[in-house]
């Protein structure tokens, strides 16, 4: 039976008979001496042998080779001084292997070494994740995210009365935004069940039981492209309660991610600031701002509305806008060509829609640099006003958006990001948690030509913009909020609608006939006859937030076994083909996609 | 804010005043003074209103209507000696009204009353799951299954440091034993993803991960027909751990399940008793016997062997066996017409394939009686044999049955069960934990004239039975283990192949060519290559045990939202069509059944 773990041995346990279990990560021969690493889920200690002292275990020592599997016995003991090792908290021991036992060895030639995961390509971690997850990289990835989910839990548990209830993974299909994962049902021939994007509605409907308090770390699954840091099925924090105002809702939600922090990084953080979406797009040009840094944008329409310069004149005449991005000691750091076509910040705005990047320098002498069309239309005054409400300062690069305010919004905004990272304007140990509310409904489509819920379409209007039977705008509010961390959005959640009439209006407002309604989700609408409480809640992407708390680049990095951006496990190889026998039992059958000269 | 939940207001709060939500249960009119039950997810609580001490909330109080959703404010007062209810824990007190907000209310005839769905015809409760949720079986049975999973990862967490992971949903296709859910493939079309029947592969990949100790709530899927208390999706607490003895594992587990009855129904359970897999199916005739009574089974063909009644001694000579189920207090209490053809005794016991049942009366004053060609073939030495062996004593029937061995096992040990709970042998308040070991490796598939695994193919056999390269025998123990709770199997698990060959060997045995074993499992292969710990686990299926402990009749009585033995849900009508675009996308068309005479 193992005594104690690998990672766990520290000078405390000096005189100590141990029995360890692990695997072998270093072997080396001293002149006559050997030293193992030996490793476990905790971390590593150094195993000693030689003939004299250990001659038990020195033949079999020798034999040691990286990864194989053993248990051993021997005593704790001091080690000499200058062969200490600080950097472990291991280092200070080591232990004289009386005995080594083979549990089992290496048959092949190892993919890549256990100790350098972090330099092997990703295909290769992914297919043999089995030995990627040995590393340190990775197992203190996991450990994290267990660390995270269990603070989560007890917080809930403990502090606020929630219950967790199990959702169904078989569900109907009520497509909404992604494509649903389908699963043919064998017993009812020609009918499907759909994986559940989230427990969203199960999650209401255990508020109309009473469940009052509800939440889940849920399985979700969306079919999408995955060209970015997505997962074909990813983890939230689902969260649903009832009688609770927004404030309360907040206010509960502020003190869960308190407590993840106290417990996981030792951070007491100070309140959340709150933004309203309508500021967050004004000052950042985005709904997710990163405020570990300045440089917010500046709306000069007035300065430019009826200057001499078509480009921005014009943009504002035609409904757009023009706004200002001020980045201070700009001036020297970014030369024209990266801004005119062709350079590397003119070619990320116009990836965003931007036709075209205008700037200025306001040199040190306070003299303005910038094309002349513009520098012409700027009277005295008018230069004076865009100075002052730019902050304006020597060494400043002012860059500039015109047109469409969506197109300028995003453009600047992420120029904004790219060059306050370049600058070294974020501090990357900052953790900026912020909460952006008031949401607006819907959004245009253009396409469809309908609205579509900016939230989902169970959000609730702000009653102060709302009053049924009124047609929504595109400035109706929603009782939404997203929680922002650093400028990404790990959460978003709001105040759902309880009631039949309202729910009716959404459903019309985003283009559902009565029937398609009916068909839907006549199942929720007739719930809300039976009583139902007025109820909220909120969902966090476990993925990305235990991502952000490990400072690791990609969900990838912090799920056991994830799949790649083409929704493969290269470990099991699945997706594959299947047998015939299995397919017809289900009654459907594979349809080869039809080749295109693209394909 | 909400000031109290309704169900936790005792004496001790009488003189406070309180805010409470949550629906009327009943609203009785005791000639001008109104009485509301309030009730949330805690309990009930009464309100009182009334024009002179209330007036503001009386005439509210009237209108309300059962299932409307409230918020109440109020004073908490002693009820009058004459009034309180000892049956409820609020029985106490009262909340005199001083304010009633309606917040909701019922907009159609209600399907059934909250109070009274423990009457109410299953289909409807399933359709209208959310009302009844409120209602305390529901309300009470899902807590439960919360405080079972709570004790669960509390104990595991705290006390023995497993770590949870999670594993993949979207899978790949190895079916073994069930039928697998599929998901066609979008990105790789005609390949398809399974749902997993369990986290079996990735939880030993874990363990080759040096992951040490993993558990899991996880969601299994199984599209297996429903003709039993069964779910296509069902839940697991499934666990694995590296380097320990099968004898760790049942003392941890062990340790587990005590420590979930201490905090779940206050029981100190006793040491749990062993059996092996022989004994079990030599005493009870099944291998998760219900242990809370006697009337075992004893083995009586030594007797028969030689004797002059043919359908006991040609059993036996046919590789049969003979059997007994010694019945106390049976002769009176079970008549010749239960036990002949068409008798109820009968056709169970023909049921399970058995072809007739023997039986002998022992009369008060010792005498037999039974049939004239059976008491003729027993000398007065051998039925003082049987008398010794099955502990014959005045008034006992003891049933045969005789022929091939599993038939007399399965049908006897089906009448055993049956008339234990008939004689009322059965205390129900008993809860009798087992441990069944050593089961065998293998069994027959006649069918396909191959061995199939008892457990899992992944199962390690004893090294007692078992030498490398040396064939497999039906003889062959497993390190294998189940759990049974009061004849139910709760559990099970085993240690594990991490070596190659025997691995590669189960997979011949099992009748996979190496091709197939390559194809189905060459990832598992492979990794036993690089470094696998000896390793074990198990997996208990929750539902199953929560329903025990709630004593429900139905693992539907403890899932939020459970599908039919057809595999619908009837609250969302899940599976249902889908739209002709999305199976296009998804490169699959259904196919209609072939219609046959049957169907």
């Amino acid at each position: 039976m193992r005594t104690h773990y690998c990672g766990h041995l520290t000078a405390q346990h000096i005189g100590k008979s141990v029995r360890l279990y692990g695997w072998i990560d270093r072997n080396r021969d001293h002149g006559g001496v050997i030293f193992l690493d030996l490793r476990d889920r905790y971390g590593i200690v150094q195993i000693v042998s030689d003939p004299v002292r250990t001659p038990d275990s020195y033949g079999i020592a020798q034999d040691m080779r990286n990864e194989y599997v053993v248990c051993i016995t021997g005593t704790v003991t001091q080690r000499p001084p200058e062969s200490t090792n600080p950097k472990i908290p291991t280092g200070e021991v080591e232990i004289y292997a009386e005995s080594i036992e083979l549990l089992n060895s290496v048959h092949k030639a190892l993919p890549f070494l256990v100790s350098e995961t972090d330099t092997i390509r990703e295909d290769l971690r992914l297919k043999y994740r089995y030995l990627d997850m040995r590393g340190d990289l990775l197992r203190n990835n996991l450990q994290l995210r267990f660390n995270v989910v269990k603070a989560m839990r007890r917080f809930l548990e403990d502090q606020c009365g929630f219950m967790e209830v199990e959702t169904p993974i078989l569900c109907r299909s009520t497509p909404e935004g992604a494509r649903d994962y389908l699963v043919p049902s064998r017993v009812s021939a020609g009918q499907w069940y759909a994986l559940p994007q989230s427990p969203q509605l199960f999650k209401q409907l255990l508020m109309v039981g009473g469940c009052d308090r509800y939440y889940q770390i849920a399985r979700c699954f969306r079919d999408e492209d995955l060209r970015s840091d997505r997962q074909p099925e990813f983890t939230q924090l689902d969260m649903e309660m009832s009688f609770m105002s927004q404030e309360e809702i907040l206010n509960l939600n502020e003190n869960l991610v308190k407590h993840i922090f106290r417990e996981i990084k030792g951070i007491e953080l100070p309140p959340f600031p709150r933004m309203t979406y309508a500021d967050a797009m004004d000052r950042y040009g985005c709904d997710r701002p990163d405020t570990r840094f300045g440089m917010e944008l500046v709306n000069v329409s007035h300065i430019f509305a009826n200057s001499g310069f078509k480009v921005f004149s014009g943009a504002i005449a035609s409904g757009g806008i023009v706004k200002a991005l001020p980045i201070p000691n700009g001036d020297k750091a970014i030369s024209n060509t990266r801004i005119k076509p062709g350079g590397d910040l003119a070619t990320l705005a116009a990836q965003y829609g931007a036709k075209g990047l205008a700037f200025m320098r306001v040199r040190e002498d306070g003299a303005i640099d910038t094309i002349g069309a513009l520098k012409d239309s700027l009277t005295e005054e008018l230069k004076q006003e865009l100075f002052r409400i730019t902050k304006a300062e020597p060494g400043m690069l002012i860059l500039f958006g015109a047109g469409e305010i969506g197109i300028v919004n995003e453009s600047l905004s992420r120029l904004r990001l790219a060059l306050g990272h370049e600058l070294g304007l974020i501090d990357p140990d900052k953790m900026n948690l912020l909460w952006v509310t008031d949401f607006p409904m819907f959004e245009w489509n253009g396409d469809e030509k309908r609205f579509e819920a900016i939230h989902h379409p169970f959000t609730a209007p702000n009653p102060e913009d709302f009053v049924l039977g009124q047609p929504f705008t595109l400035k109706t509010r929603a009782l939404a909020y997203d929680i922002i961390l650093n400028g990404t959005e790990i959460g978003g959640g709001s105040l759902r609608i309880y009631q039949r009439q309202v729910q009716e209006q959404v459903f019309q407002a985003i283009g559902l006939t009565e029937q398609q309604a009916k068909d839907k989700f006549g199942f929720l609408l007739e719930a809300f006859e039976y009583g139902t409480p007025p109820h909220g809640g909120i969902a966090y992407g476990l993925d990305r937030l235990v991502m952000l708390l490990a400072g690791a680049d990609s969900i990838r990095e912090v799920i056991a076994f994830p799949k790649t951006q083409q929704a493969r496990d290269l470990l099991t190889d699945a997706p594959s083909a299947v047998e015939d026998s299995q397919l017809k039992e289900l009654y459907v059958k594979s349809v080869a996609p039809v080749k295109t000269a693209n394909t």
